[in-house]
């Protein structure tokens, strides 16, 4: 087991479509900035403007290293179209230590 | 990105019904106890009285403010049928500010 | 509400089968290294080997007590055919008291 300090962790993102999910996954791959994604679907419900809304989505789990979490940040919004998605990250505070390597290995962004 | 200070998180709660988890999630939202509420479909596998149960049920994901954790708690378990339902909070511990802020908001229950 | 020191947790772990992912949850349940486990399934998105690959897999929510973690990891490990799984923690940082009891009763694996 290894012991981890906030390094890695995990990022929650909702997408309104499938595709949209995809789009947003294979961006952050693609661009070294998460070592996997899953991608599930999920009923949301919240409030908008004083109205109560029930929506289908898709929730992104996004297993990276948080010491890029702004640049995580920066591409999702760049690839998603709600002007405020959800990018929220949460600890993980230990871990089988081959995959938390793996995931250290994976998330190596160019430089520019 | 914004660090916070675990005052904002991600509360579990599971569900018999598909039902049933959006009564809760509605009275979170209405009660400005949730900013937003995911719902899914999952199958349970655990131990009751000495005997392994698999059970269909639904998995909430709640976001929130966590000052006020224990009113969610109480709304929980007034609108839950189990005795002792799955109550869990899990820390956000960075965040897209407005997303973060857009939280704040809608979690403000009215003082009584 | 309980607030709670790092002890409980939820563990993400992922499986190629739900028949895997079943036999994942009940290995854990059986030797009381799990209170319960959710499974449901997800699309994974990540790359092997210089390839973005696409697969169906299996999400586990593994509700537990961490000082176990080591003989979990081990015991996922025993029945997985990854050879690097999916094996992280995330802490619980408050919970409903009677369900944090009920997780901490169910994970006392005997000491062999």
């Amino acid at each position: 087991m290894t012991e981890t300090t906030d390094r890695y962790g995990i990022v929650l993102v909702t997408a309104p479509s499938e595709r949209d999910a995809k789009t947003i996954a294979r961006g952050l791959v693609d661009a070294n900035l998460a070592a996997c994604v899953s991608i599930s679907a999920i009923e949301s419900i919240y409030t908008w403007k004083g109205e109560v809304n029930e929506d289908r989505e898709w929730q992104l789990i996004v297993k990276t290293d948080l010491t890029h979490f702004d640049r995580l940040e920066a591409k999702v919004r760049e690839l998603h179209n709600y002007e405020v998605p959800e990018i929220i990250a949460i600890p993980i505070i230990a871990g089988f230590e081959p995959y938390l390597n793996w995931i250290g290995e994976q998330c190596r962004p160019s430089s520019h």
